[in-house]
């Protein structure tokens, strides 16, 4: 038979901290605690098991339960020297969830359990303190009231009663705090309380402290599958058959007067990271005041050594011994009861970006942990690298704008950063403001961006949109050129005629300040400050020197240890050479992805003219002026990554995204080319798609229209001549696009080689090139054997390949992917994280069948997952040589792939 | 080393007719007729062997072929008692290709080599005809420098400079027929001929015959790669790597005189499959005149027994005794020399659909081939069986149509059958205008059509379309009712407004007569009269009794053969009683695809109501008017089906196909449903997709919005409780559509069986049935265990899935497939056949899975390709339980069936 119920206190405990999984995070470590001897008040926790049962057998307990919860209450009273429901020296019991992760605040609490009429005179006497007492049953019936008996409303507009009748009270008795109100205004409350109860449920409020504790328990239990619970589980990944255990043990009190406190304390800073004791408490107060913000807490490491000397220095030693404990920050729940430190919980701190990073790098430097431990998830988790990175709004002025009312709406944080400008509605406008005045800094404000928007996107600091996801145009753009994005702010209303912004009351105009946090998608009307990142300017400005830069230089030991593990090669995805600078500054080892259309969006007038051309001759006459512009592009890449290889596919997207699609762009492209309208609307017309991403895009325009690829070639050929010429080394790796077919690869790849022969006999010297494909249909993966045959690398574009096997495009999965993540129909975003169980399975598949026709075959993937953390390990699992990804992931993703290698190891 | 080439001549050959890859067809049967003692002029045939050979080799040798040919020359020589060059008794030889399938006329042919001023007159002297020798010399001439020396024109445009010589020399001489040219004419013409020569290649003619037998045996292998080989070998699916073989052999003529002839015999009508010798002859002809069509020939049957009675009763024994020793109807060449009967030919007949069933079944009679035989694919091609079901053009009618002048055009035939009836632009007029005046015989002439279509497309005779291929919405629909459909006719201009139909110069109104011929193509102006088909009168419309018709029996005959050994299960797709019945006459053993939103169709505006409510109680409230409908559909489908299965899948399109996308529409529906227009635009904007194929349809529309599946159950279990109390049994099959994931088809699983077990506890009474799910994109392929979990069948939706795995849209794939077929990028269209390498592993990977996690698994397809003879026989090796296909499409997929089972017997 299985042991359900754990003790602990007074040095000894069942459990300790290796049994997270039964008792969870908090039970675990309460039994820690005490087996080192520290002050933990005596109690029991019930294990997760139990949580499973209940959830199994429609909330029944096994059977033997009782009998072991009997004995630990037992246990309690012995140790604690009172008993539980006594009229002389009664014990009071907290009731507390402790799921293997913590969920701050997602589950219930019942605090002061035990008390009833006769206990709480009890009380009053033995601690002397009859004020105290009878608040602490006006918490308790409170407490109990909402969680136990359901009184807690649940939606917002809904008033919880007790709310009601203490502001009606303390309205009456002019007073503003809860601790103002006098003894008998408390008596009176207890009475008014247990009357709504009994007015709202029917029944009495339970006196028997038996039934109370019962009662408790089967709300904590209950607690695990509430909304608040199931929304957070899912957002962070966490199984919902894991449960929680459930703590009961001894209260003790940090409201008995003056020499009494509570409160949560720190081993290091959780949001800087820096050394030393630090967090809020409250003399004379119970633990949910300092979390429910009703009187401003004091500081520990200011005031508490002045108010508690002898406390405070057990307190600070205690907070030393647990992290050296733990080998890591702690976050510690405490109380002091007449000058005796109690601990009533500790956990591994929750951090910020930059806290993160420094902890790690101070507690190697203390000897505390080894490096591989410093750079494991659990301390640095990938994401939040991306903050040293990012500007970041200045944290008063942000205060302040949310103070002064501007805070508008908090859409998707699709692009981290802080950026503030003035509001520009469209791309070209923002590109000519910047061209005449550098520096304006704009926030370019569009319901949705396309292809075109691109050199606008560029000239702005921060990207707003009303549609569209986390894998939007605009959040994947932004990612790629590093800029703060926030989109799918759906509440914006966009006038673009009257050029202007409704959000509710608010409305701006062109030209109006405006402020987009990408960290958290909120978005402020007016400016709010902005600080910039170190690191970027120690690496990409280069205005600051890396040794005035503690973050930059704590960033580069993370970096320098995950490259030392990492087996997986990080590259970029990139196209202009500023970028790949970027990229290369942040440890990118290649460009994994160039993709060639953003070159044609800056010279559409020969693109339009090109297909617009119905003839093969007027094409290469139109593609022939192209050529020049593309092979500048390319030598300027080419001389950017200076040896790195360079990966570039040809031309993607289908012809009709280079045409306008309105009446007015049309005529001016008619008026342009000295042709009539009717021509240019029938081509539109004709180039129709229903499905554009299935349609004559990829390698079928190249096979179809042969001399689209043949100049392509030839501008990377000569391009590549002319800077190895020049003395740079250069490594041109061509990749086609949307292969399907073996015999697609092979006319290409003929195509391509014959090119590069005729290139090389013109200039009198070679270049060593690879071609190779995208595998982004699932056929591709299927048949990748066959396909191998004519490509020397692969590159996985699972953006594609996510949209084929899912049948799931991702300009359209909004209406119902929200949906499927809030019923669990898919456990994450597929574009986000890729699906490892589908499109992982093709990967592999495609992976193994391409290595068995050609064993070197390097493989790569150059989707928006090279960049994702989970994804990242994968990529590793599979065997691909390198993750290609935004340069602002770069970091991200080096650290992911070392995490990787330290994964499989243990 | 390899022999490279094979003697035949005077009752002894190397080859025979087993060594048809060998030798090619015509080879390998030269060979055979001379082992069993038949005439066969003296030759060789060069193997394909050296066709391989000479392309690899850049039209090089085997260097030991030179030898071996001089070899077989002396072989003939010695067999025909003349000699080669000789010029005395000079030996002509013909040199003609023959591959291992018949390609007639693709390649090239080179008649009376050996000639030169010499030996024509030695030829004139020893024939005792000098018209003759010249004649021969003057063909001779001209097609060796049309073929050997590349004389003839590449392009329609250009003229044959020999025919242009030829016109004019015969207007000159003012005659109309080459044989009415004098033998100094044709002196004349020998000379002009040698001129021309002269001029275009700058080369003399060569005299030396060993030079002019090597250059035709040159041009024959080189005609292998010619286009319209190339083109015809795509179109049938013949491998390019075959190559072909080459024969030479002695000439006998049929234009000495008078007791000369030559002609073509078939064993049995090529047409219908009448028995009895028949033919075409001409006296004193060579062999081309018969095809070439210059002279109308004679009929065999009914004129050789009087012109040569001797030879006549020797050609029809030979016929007979060649059907017999080959087992099938045999398509001879020969040519009478002096009353002195020689072959020159064999091969099985081509034949149609009605003559193969005709053959097939009175050969097994006769007692020559088994029932297996006469049903392999090689004599009844599955798609030949089409032509028993649909009405065919009156010949006689056609063929007037055609002279007069009629015929505006050729597009694709999409939908057997032929058609003719008044144009009607308009769906809705098409139905309004034959509920009005029944029996009104209408073709639908559109762009393309689209669902709201459909009650138009049932209504009219034909559907005509300007856009679209053979998987276009036109297409799909129409051979799915079976009705008549030309498509992508490019060139036919459609003016709605003006409510004409322009082909070049031709002009037709809104109720003028239009004929389209789904089996070739054609468009005429005007009424073709129109026979209908007996299969049809017989089945389904039960007007003429089976014993009255020859071919009803035929077919059924073939049917009852095909169903005794076929195991693959054949179900058709439907969606009405109607068709629902003509399928099971067509022997349909259930429904496998029951598409239920055309039954919305019929209910629009209930639709578009439940569409525009944005709250689930408005949905609610539109769905309960829609469900009496769909209940009353569903019950005449289940007693139409009479307890055969009938499979349902729930709706599957996106909603934003029922709402009107033209601001005519969206204002009807606005005032329809007394809302404001914007709110009619406002949803349509909404709901718009940029890839609607990828987008929220299928199951994503039942989990998003349960109270449609709710619905859509409730109809078909309380339609099925109806039905059963009605005394009819009754199998309904519930499909989910678009599943990827476990957890979708888990949900509406959940949900549809809550529902039937409401309705049966309502009514007191329960109906067996099934829950299964499409397998339609490849995630689901790939996770098919893990769906087979919660799914009682599959069913492989093979148009989606092929859709994307190839990534490849069949609406946008116009633009590039037929460039990729013609450039052999891919094997066939890949949605008419199925692609076994890429979505065939889907699929095979798909049954591996699901039927280990479920052995009993029931799996099925419903795609288009349920229909195609080549995709039945790959499901059958797949191990499906059945097809499904169109109505018209059962009896195809039946003899598909059988023919797989025999196929893998061998």
């Amino acid at each position: 038979m299985a042991k359900n119920v754990y003790l602990f206190g007074d040095g000894t405990a069942d459990g300790d901290a290796k049994l997270r999984e039964l008792l969870g995070g908090k039970g675990a470590n309460l039994a820690e605690m005490c087996k080192i001897g520290l002050p933990v008040p005596a109690g029991f926790t019930i294990t997760t098991d139990v949580c499973t049962y209940f959830n199994e057998h429609n909330g029944e307990y096994p059977p033997e339960l009782k009998a072991e919860v009997d004995a630990a209450m037992a246990f309690i009273e012995e140790k604690m020297g009172c008993k539980f429901g006594d009229k002389d020296n009664p014990l009071l019991l907290s009731c507390r969830s402790g799921a293997r992760e913590s969920m701050p605040g997602m589950m219930d609490t019942v605090l002061n359990i035990g008390l009833n009429d006769t206990t709480v005179e009890a009380l009053a006497k033995s601690s002397g303190n009859e004020r105290f007492a009878w608040d602490s049953y006006r918490r308790f019936v409170q407490m109990y009231g909402d969680v136990v008996l359901g009184l807690k409303p649940t939606s917002k507009e809904e008033e919880d009663p007790f709310e009601e009748i203490l502001d009606h009270t303390k309205k009456e008795k002019g007073v503003k705090f809860d601790n103002d109100l006098t003894t008998d205004d408390l008596k009176k409350l207890v009475s008014d309380f247990k009357n709504a109860i009994k007015t709202k449920t029917g029944n009495d409020f339970p006196d028997d402290p038996n039934e109370q504790v019962w009662g408790a328990i089967r709300a904590v239990f209950s607690s695990w599958n509430n909304d608040r619970a199931f929304v957070y589980r899912r957002q962070y990944g966490i199984p919902h058959s894991w449960g929680t255990a459930v703590n009961v043990m001894a209260m003790v009190f940090g409201n008995l007067g003056d020499d009494c406190a509570t409160g949560v304390a720190l081993t290091r800073d959780g949001s800087l990271g820096t050394p030393g004791v630090n967090g809020d408490y409250l003399i004379n107060a119970q633990g949910e005041d300092v979390v429910a913000g009703i009187r401003a807490p004091k500081r520990i490491e200011v005031e508490l050594e002045k108010d508690m000397p002898a406390a405070h220095k057990e307190l600070v030693e205690t907070c030393q011994n647990l992290e050296k404990h733990y080998r890591d920050v702690q976050d510690i729940e405490f109380t002091i009861q007449r000058e005796k430190l109690w601990l009533l919980q500790t956990r591994n701190a929750k951090r910020t970006g930059f806290a993160a990073v420094r902890i790690a790098c101070d507690l190697v430097q203390e000897g505390i942990i080894t490096k591989e431990e410093a750079i494991t998830v659990k301390r640095i988790p990938p994401d939040d690298l991306n903050q040293l990175l990012q500007p970041l709004f200045d944290p008063e002025s942000k205060k302040k704008a949310v103070s002064d009312g501007r805070l508008l709406t908090t859409a998707i944080n699709a692009g981290p950063g802080a950026a503030s400008g003035k509001i520009c509605f469209h791309a070209v406008d923002a590109e000519a403001i910047v061209q005449k005045t550098p520096g304006t800094k704009l926030i370019l404000v569009r319901r949705e961006t396309s292809p075109e928007d691109i050199r606008g996107m560029a000239a702005a600091q921060g990207i707003l949109t009303a549609l569209g996801g986390t894998s939007s145009h605009a959040a994947l753009v932004s990612r790629q050129m590093g800029k703060v994005c926030v989109c799918g702010a759906s509440n914006l209303e966009i006038d673009y005629k009257a050029g202007t912004l409704t959000v509710g009351d608010t409305v701006l105009k062109q030209g109006d300040d405006i402020s987009i946090d990408g960290f958290t998608g909120e978005v402020f009307a007016g400016e709010v400050e902005t600080r910039p990142s170190e690191v970027l300017q120690v690496l990409v400005e280069k205005n600051l020197a890396p040794e005035k830069s503690e973050v930059y230089q704590r960033f580069a030991q993370v970096m320098e240890w995950a490259d030392e593990f990492r087996k997986l090669g990080v590259r970029t995805n990139a196209d202009q050479p500023g970028q790949a600078s970027q990229a290369v500054a942040f440890g990118a080892e290649g460009i994994g992805l160039c993709r060639t259309e953003h070159m044609f969006f800056d010279h559409i007038d020969e693109i339009r003219e090109m297909i617009l051309s119905n003839a093969k001759m007027a094409r290469e006459a139109a593609l022939a002026k192209l050529l020049p512009f593309q092979r500048g592009d390319f030598e300027g890449l080419f001389k950017a990554m200076n040896g790195k290889p360079v990966t570039v596919r040809l031309l993607d997207p289908p012809l009709h995204e280079f045409l306008p699609h309105d009446e007015e762009g049309q005529k001016e492209i008619a008026k342009k080319m000295d042709v009539e309208l009717d021509v240019i609307v029938k081509r539109v017309n004709e180039l129709h798609e229903f499905n554009p991403m299935l349609g004559h895009r990829g390698c079928r325009l190249g096979i179809v229209y042969p001399e689209i690829t043949a100049m392509q070639a030839r501008a990377i050929f000569e391009a590549a001549c002319a800077v190895k010429a020049a003395g740079i080394e250069v490594h041109p790796e061509i990749m086609v696009p949307l292969v399907g077919f073996e015999t697609e690869l092979a006319n290409q790849t003929k195509l391509i080689r014959d090119v590069a022969q005729a290139v090389f006999e013109e200039k009198g010297m070679s270049v060593e090139y690879m071609v190779g494909t995208m595998i982004e249909i699932p056929r591709a993966a299927l048949v990748a054997d066959e396909i191998a045959k004519h490509a020397e690398f692969f590159s996985f574009g699972t953006n594609d390949l996510t949209q084929t096997t899912l049948g799931m495009s991702r300009d359209d999965y909004g209406p119902f992917i929200n949906y499927y993540r809030e019923h669990d129909i898919v456990p994450n975003d597929p574009f986000q994280t890729i699906d490892q169980n589908g499109v992982g399975k093709l990967v592999k598949m495609g992976v193994e069948l391409g290595r068995k026709e050609r064993s070197g075959l390097k493989i790569g993937i150059c989707g928006e997952h090279g960049g994702d953390p989970a994804s990242v390990k994968f990529c590793h699992g599979a065997g691909l040589n390198y993750v290609s990804c935004s340069p602002f992931r770069v970091p991200v993703a080096r650290l992911a792939a070392a995490q990787a290698v330290l994964e499989e190891k243990k």
